[in-house]
């Protein structure tokens, strides 16, 4: 069963983007990547542009989508006007009418491919083309309450899914069984989807951060590291749990406390206001002190929003500041080539003294 | 429990990469998109670039990958050198000292985006950088015996997937829930995911061609689309049945009469050597003469292996022709607004003489 959500509102979103656009360059912006598509208009179809200029936006798609377009758009508040061209040909001409009024159009640089860009080049003739970079999705960091709303459902279908799987942990299912049973859960409580491959990285695979689900069985007393999330209207879950059937020996459980230790300072440092790289320091500083600096081999966390991986993101070369209403992931994680890993993860939501966990599932390692 | 499959070789394909660059222009290809690398190397990862000289390749990838890569890359055959480099800045040095003994590099102009083009540009000075299409896409055409054999593994889990949850629609379950249950069956038996989104579209909303499973649930006497598939090793699968619990009214009947017929007819067409617009003629002439032709909106079929949509494309605007080893689908539909709709699709491997359908599913309308 789908949950119910507030609706959204795109129009602000809009009014936001033209507030950002004002006085950098371009006349008006081509939207291409659809998760800032979907973040202007409400579309979830796989096909569409977007111009937005400084009066009016219009939103070029298929036949396919006729329908859906029509209604999705409608129901987020979006003021586009919708056009449709069976073929790109008739879709660029439907653009070109609109960017005759330009002089500069801005381009997403890493949202369009090289082919587009020259293709786009030749057909908007005379029109300039500006490489822009993270216009919407810097809009895109700070969340409304409704954004909130949906990725703190997706977080809770992800913990109700790890409870419901948990205790067949014990009955020593492979790596790709139990990532499944994540899944069947999560799908079973409203989600659309997976928001990324889920991981399942039993004893020595915890060593592989990105370990794909093997036919591997769980074994007792070894590190199980778990990283999931699920998808609702759109929005994005991230979580990961390290555990273990039975206690593991001594050095998995040192390793454990080290991670566990971490991650709570990494949660404990996040405020509006903070530097990333601070975060990310604060959560560093208690592995290297342990020994395994080198062994912690990625950033501290990421935004979550539409996307899995989105701005800000919290890491030793961040250059970003949290403000309220970003939604971050906190993950340290070690790994150790021939023994394994543990990484231990939260999505929390920034506030002006702090953060507020919106995945919950206890940290207890021995299940 | 993943199948047991023949090893593919990709060294002969690197091969035919060469061949196929031979006096076309660039020196070198630097390879970015992820399907063309994995066949190629291997690699089933989700970040790295290959570059193919004329005597040598060079695979780049980070330290995440480290372990992965170098197990795939030997397993598979490939004797490209492997670099690691933590930072992007370390992995294009890593290419420039390769790129530097060239003077024309060819880039993927769909597979990089504008923001890549534009840092390779800058790094790689005084290389001139030139854009190609469809280099690595050309040679994929044509399926390996090992590579149909994933294919068919696929297209049979589907199979066998829509045989255990067929009985169950009788039950009236919703879109998501058939849709689920699919997925959750091809998952069991061994694929690592759906080739694409399942489409289960009961009712009038089978009248929208990639309608999204929704909450309504199917009911009886209405035609039901499903359009599903699986991946097996990277290879996908795709397929699309419509059926009915309990008959359907006459104008329904007629409808699902008339695109078998087309669907047969579409088949009866595909041999080694025939023109894609040939094949899509002997589907469309049926349904347009049963008075439907502008109900049919989309072509009739498109290649299929490593990705869900390659070429050749099977449409009345294709120039391309089939040959043997081409594995392409076969699927009209017609779609009528208030009504609903009916797809019928096989997936088909290319023969010197005909066919051989890789999917197998009966095509009985009645449940």
């Amino acid at each position: 069963m789908t949950p119910t959500l507030a609706p959204i509102d795109v129009s602000p979103r809009v009014d936001r983007l033209r507030a950002a656009m004002t006085g950098t360059g371009p006349d008006a912006l081509l939207v291409t990547r659809l998760p800032n598509i979907r973040y202007l208009t409400g579309f979830s179809g796989s096909a569409a542009m977007l111009l937005v200029g400084p009066d009016a936006e219009w939103f070029v798609t298929d036949g396919r989508y006729r329908d859906q377009s029509s209604q999705q758009l409608r129901a987020a508040g979006s003021r586009a006007t919708i056009e449709i061209g069976a073929t790109q040909a008739e879709q660029l001409d439907a653009l070109r009418r609109e960017i005759a009024a330009f002089e500069r159009l801005g381009l997403e640089a890493h949202g369009v491919t090289w082919a587009q860009q020259r293709l786009f080049g030749e057909r908007f003739t005379p029109c300039e083309l500006v490489a822009t970079t993270d216009v919407v999705e810097s809009i895109r960091r700070v969340k409304e309450p409704a954004e909130v709303e949906r990725i703190r459902a997706a977080c809770g279908i992800a913990d109700d899914a790890l409870a419901a799987v948990g205790g067949g942990i014990a009955n020593g299912p492979t790596e790709r069984e139990l990532a499944l049973a994540l899944e069947i859960e999560m799908r079973r409580r409203g989600a659309s989807g997976t928001s990324f491959e889920t991981i399942v990285a039993s004893g020595p695979n915890g060593a592989l951060p990105h370990h794909r689900p093997s036919d591997r069985r769980v074994e007792r007393n070894e590190l199980v590291v778990i990283d999931f999330g699920c998808v609702v209207d759109g929005y994005c879950s991230d979580m990961t749990r390290t555990v273990s059937v039975g206690r593991p020996n001594a050095e998995a459980q040192r390793l454990y406390d080290v991670v566990l230790e971490a991650q709570q300072a990494g949660r404990d440092a996040v405020r509006a206001g903070v530097a990333c790289v601070d975060v990310d320091r604060s959560c560093r500083d208690r592995i290297v002190a342990a020994g395994w600096g080198e062994a912690f081999s990625h950033g501290t966390g990421h935004g979550v929003g539409l996307e899995i991986h989105e701005a800000p993101r919290v890491a030793s070369t961040s250059r970003d500041t949290l403000a309220a209403g970003h939604v971050v992931t906190v993950e340290p994680g070690v790994y150790l080539p021939g023994v394994g890993g543990v990484r231990i993860e939260d999505t929390v939501v920034v506030t002006d003294d702090g953060c507020i966990a919106l995945t919950a599932s206890p940290k207890d390692l021995v299940l």
